[in-house]
């Protein structure tokens, strides 16, 4: 079983300068990527203050999200592996991609950005305004939140194992952060209406610390957390099972 | 006549590993299209009961299927060749770019993957509501619905052929995944408001198992299966007819 | 200037098996084409019968037009050089790229493929309804409408000329398909609203045709063609002049 | 510190036909763009004529912004290196990438190619109507105003300098231009309902100068200039801090 590939690292490679510029990069990355996707709500908000969401305000939230995560994946992909996504880094954990050490280092960065960002929007931005937390809709169960962010979450690692992380993946790697981006984005269609399509804990996180609003947050720590695992299972256990395993720091 | 090339294919291949391999690819990919598709209706729907289609409401449900395509394609394009639709498995069997028994194997882990994820859908995140299935509109005539799904997924297969099989596409083959998505993400807009666009039996087939309705359901396999059979014939006859017919797996 | 590169053709050219098969493929792209942007805005008005052009319907239409473009031209990049456009072959012809005789079986082609969609739009799958024909929005003179086509057939053959024609594009050539196409359908933004963003003389004639509705209709052709020959002077004259000239029929 | 790196090389340089290629490149650039982006906008109200901004009128005016900085980034990238913003060349003076005198020659061809594009709208598309100008929503302050234009552009800065000049970009460098515009494209929903999603400084000067309104201006050239200087500063100090500084025309 491909549990047994993690590995934890040494503790010198975490704190090794190449380690730190790609938290640093991971940083960056996260916090473009909450202040375009949170701000992209709170300015929805803004031009329609009746608050539901509509058809036309989903399209537009959609193509923020998705785009954001393209192009901050290929910014930084080269740097960190352009992760941008706590979930992302689990999943690479237990496919034995990167060392928990590493990871950590990524989570540090990825958490802080959000934040960040979550604090520039707003007392700065909005103005003072909440900043839009994700939250379960009316109706909606925590059973099927977190069952809902296990298959987009598992979505999203699937297709970054394929794109990004099998070596088989051949030209398909050149168009991977598109790949990455798109996965966001459709699946926004799905999961807005009912969590919010977090797929991404950080993502839920800056808001919630700013907001101090932590109902049913932990359905997007779980679920998350649960769908890449089982993508970096599923895939490295299937698809490369044959492949010697590659500790590599560029999924 | 390319009809000539169509191979059975040893039962042996039908069970070898990797036939299996690409045979559950096909099965998780589906899903995925199928979930984030059929997801993207009942999401709507949520949002704006209405429930008719209005034009914003078709952007999202375009952007979620034509996305889902792309990102599937390329997910298990370098281990089934990512097809995720069964009417483009027959048209590259018609062809002769994979064997009948292969194809068989794919249609089961495409169909089965299409029912899973309506079932999911259907029991888990929506709460029993039924699953949109696909059918004709309001004074759209089963002809119409049938000349509509053979030309739209004539496009996915000419596409398909023209950029990810046929030896000469050189590197369009790589932006293959997402011309092959863009394909069926144009075609929504057509589509929609005359048949549902399906161009995909599995697409069809999960949620009118699920709900257990089946009116018109033939539309939705001779229309994509046709259209997938002449694409196969046309490009495989006028286009590459003087190459050498080359049975892979990956297209 | 470039003008003296025009290059008439020999006879034989235009009937060798090669010129047969590239103006079959044309004849394919523009029928899909012009079915899948002509069947947008029909589709628009059967769910939205209010009829006006609404910013969401603007959306989908110039969504459905752009990635038409976007996968008829990878689909025939290799084949025909995927122009699926008369103002293309136009452009191509007055820089030298292609001759005027292969020119002409093209614009056949394309002219053919056109109506032949027009025609199946019309009398199978909307049932008789008219085909909507491009026309100039009230208050929209023939002029302005004149210079708008000039402006944005410009941008599409600079862009193709940059993207698929230039020898010194390199690897932007790779995403060449989704450049063009993304003009087409970011044209439409600005265009659909005053004259319909036609950019394309075939897109224009299907529908005027089945419809037999010519007001404006020299617009569609004078804009266009003055638009696509500008671009062909200059990109020609002033980006690619120490080249030598190269007639290839792939741009 | 890179600001060390900024060079303002030989007068011969700016004069050479090749930068005079470059900078009329950027003219032509400057102008689709702003055409093209500033005429969505006009074409939005004349189809909406309430005037204020709707969730699907940003989708709209999002998508014709950023694909037309996908496709003027692409067609020029082999000429000039593809700026179409003096914020952008700015930002790559900042670090080292070209000299203040080829950037004054690109400064003034974008300046030109976005007056010419209001002008011809103006004057000739929209019938003397209004060009609309950035300008910041009711309730949002300049220094709201300043720091969002930092943070948008400091993204579009910093993912140039990630796919398009770092030597180690890699095969991502092929999808450069469309990261480049997508990261316009999703910047849009945050920001057009504060500040106008400018991050380009020409873009605001043509609408500007041609209606003659420059009620905080300032902000859209010192915000967009502040966001592409630290974008280069850090980018060029902290990830590409060990490579040899490379004085390269094509980014």
């Amino acid at each position: 079983m491909a549990i047994s590939k993690v590995a934890v690292g040494r503790s010198s490679e975490a704190t090794a300068p190449d380690a730190i510029k790609a938290g640093f990069a991971e940083f960056i990355a996260t916090f473009l990527f909450v202040f375009i996707g949170v701000g992209s709500v709170s300015a929805y908000n803004k031009i329609f203050p009746a608050g539901d969401i509509t058809p036309a305000g989903l399209v537009g939230i959609a193509l923020a999200h998705g785009l954001a995560i393209a192009i901050t994946v290929a910014a930084t992909a080269n740097i960190s592996g352009g992760h941008v996504n706590p979930a992302v880094t689990f999943g690479l954990i237990v496919g034995g991609q990167i060392t928990v050490l590493r990871g950590l280092v990524y989570w540090i960065g990825q958490l802080l950005g959000a934040v960040l960002a979550a604090a520039v929007l707003k007392y700065v931005i909005v103005s003072g305004e909440p900043v839009p937390p994700h939250a379960l809709s009316a109706g909606v169960s925590a059973l099927s939140g977190v069952v809902l962010e296990i298959v987009l979450t598992f979505s999203l690692v699937f297709v970054i194992y394929a794109t990004a992380v099998d070596p088989k993946k051949g030209s398909i790697g050149i168009i991977a952060p598109l790949a990455i981006g798109f996965t966001v984005l459709a699946n926004h269609f799905i999961g807005v209406p009912y969590t919010g399509a977090s797929m991404n804990p950080a993502r839920s996180f800056g808001p919630a610390l700013i907001n101090w609003s932590w109902e049913n947050h932990w359905v997007y720590w779980v679920g998350p957390l649960v769908g890449a695992a089982i993508a970096g299972l599923v895939y490295d256990g299937v698809f490369i099972s044959n492949e010697t395993p590659v500790a590599t720091d560029e999924y």
